[in-house]
């Protein structure tokens, strides 16, 4: 794997932070061959010398539509003949930054989910453009690594993850802006309700079996009920910094960066105890 | 404990049916007193006397307004001074059933989640007359029993949890219908993706931790992204049955009740697991 950073301090601290990386991840049982996966890294001065000889680039640059543009001119330019090109932006279609591509049909989204060696879901989404081989050839990538690629046959701003937490978010933070819910409340009906049930099953699969007939019975008994609540919903106000400041000010928590680092720490940890419970259960 | 049915079948076979649902819980760890338990349990056959002498009542009755109105009506005169009502409805708010009560100030919703052994979230909705100290015991008794009380602090139709579950689904229904993505990309998304952290932590504690400032500069850096996306929701349309029929089409399952029932009972295992793995890591 060769790796390539604009900031040149990055490069040079990139096997010291990939060591400490993996000795976390062998501490968790999620890695077996420490020394061997640091020594197929190598770092490179110039973009073109990381994706010489390679045959799939992941970018992972900043998220402005005038980055990707550049960078994406640099890959088509420099890769080799078959080579895919995968950007992991969250938040930015394909097709803002490929079309005028010569290779574009090899350019992809395939957008991980932070962290990406605990959280295995990878987004595929297509730009018109995109060639079907390109689509399938980097699914068989990110599944033989152990990833859980999802593809999507066309583009949607947002793909789909963030479409689905953008819609729960929005009526969380209408009903927290307006007070109807602590911010405790409002996390106990997923983590102690909701989320149970979505960290075995998707919400399809949910639905399907909370209706004695499934899917369509389900829409029969309880789609006038939620047809009823679609009529008004949460509308792009409540992104507001002002409503997040509002339920910041319910919600005493430490905010230092360095309380923050910890917090994610742990939810790395308690993640990777998660997925091994899963794994566990399923073998 | 005591307990009446409409139906007296059901009241004939109850002292079996809970006898089963102890020795499941015992198998999972869940129980420790079966005996105890069963024996607490006495079937009534009048409404009138399973509530006389208690102080809590827990109607579970079909979610009609006009059964609920007459439920009500009945409990509302025979319940001893100082009972609390509480309705388990998960789509009708109290005001519309017990307004013209005399107790009305005893009664709310608390509305557990199925199944109630294994998901702990139930949500209490106070009608606009439900006394501060009706929600106050209710809330304390639910706690003592070991579920999770979430608090509204006024009536919302569909409470917190479908209000969240019915935006997250008008937006899956809508991707699956238009074929952007398939049913078991869409739930993997959730499973393997949202599901993961939902389950150790709400929506709101998620992005907290998913800027480096906290919530308030999670709003900075994606409130916009996320407004843009809220600017054409998912419409009423896409509860229909005929958008369920449309996508079932396209995911094939066995949906004969037997098969229901047996995938239910997989999920309810899963479950038990997944809450005693959640209770080890936090002890």
């Amino acid at each position: 794997m060769q790796v390539w950073d604009a900031d040149a301090a990055v490069l040079d601290r990139f096997a010291a932070d990939m060591a400490v990386l993996c000795d976390t991840l062998l501490a968790e049982g999620l890695l077996q061959d420490r020394d061997g996966t640091l020594a197929r890294i190598r770092t490179c001065p110039t973009l073109e010398e990381a994706v010489a000889g390679v045959s799939f680039v992941q970018e992972n640059g900043p998220e402005k539509i005038e980055v990707k543009t550049d960078l994406f001119a640099r890959l088509d330019a420099a890769t080799p003949p078959g080579a895919i090109i995968a950007s992991s932006t969250s938040a930015i279609v394909a097709s803002r930054f490929t079309e005028g591509l010569e290779h574009r049909h090899r350019c992809l989204v395939g957008h991980p989910v932070n962290p990406p060696h605990l959280v295995p879901v990878v987004e595929l989404c297509p730009a018109p453009w995109t060639a079907t081989e390109t689509m399938d050839r980097a699914e068989a990538l990110y599944r033989d690594i152990g990833q859980v690629p999802v593809r999507m046959t066309r583009e949607r701003d947002g793909f789909v993850l963030n479409r689905l937490q953008g819609a729960l978010l929005g009526e969380a933070l209408r009903l927290l802006g307006e007070g109807v819910v602590s911010v405790e409340g409002l996390d106990a009906t997923i983590k102690d309700g909701l989320g149970l049930r979505w960290a075995l099953m998707g919400p399809i699969e949910t639905i399907d079996l909370n209706a004695p007939g499934g899917i369509i019975d389900y829409a029969t008994r309880y789609g006038g009920f939620y047809a009823r609540l679609a009529e008004e919903p949460a509308g792009p106000e409540v992104f507001s910094v002002e409503n997040a400041e509002k339920i910041a000010a319910t919600w005493t928590q430490d905010r230092s960066p360095e309380t923050i680092r910890a917090r994610q720490d742990r939810r790395d940890a308690r993640l990777a105890a998660l997925r091994r419970h899963l794994a566990s259960e399923q073998s």
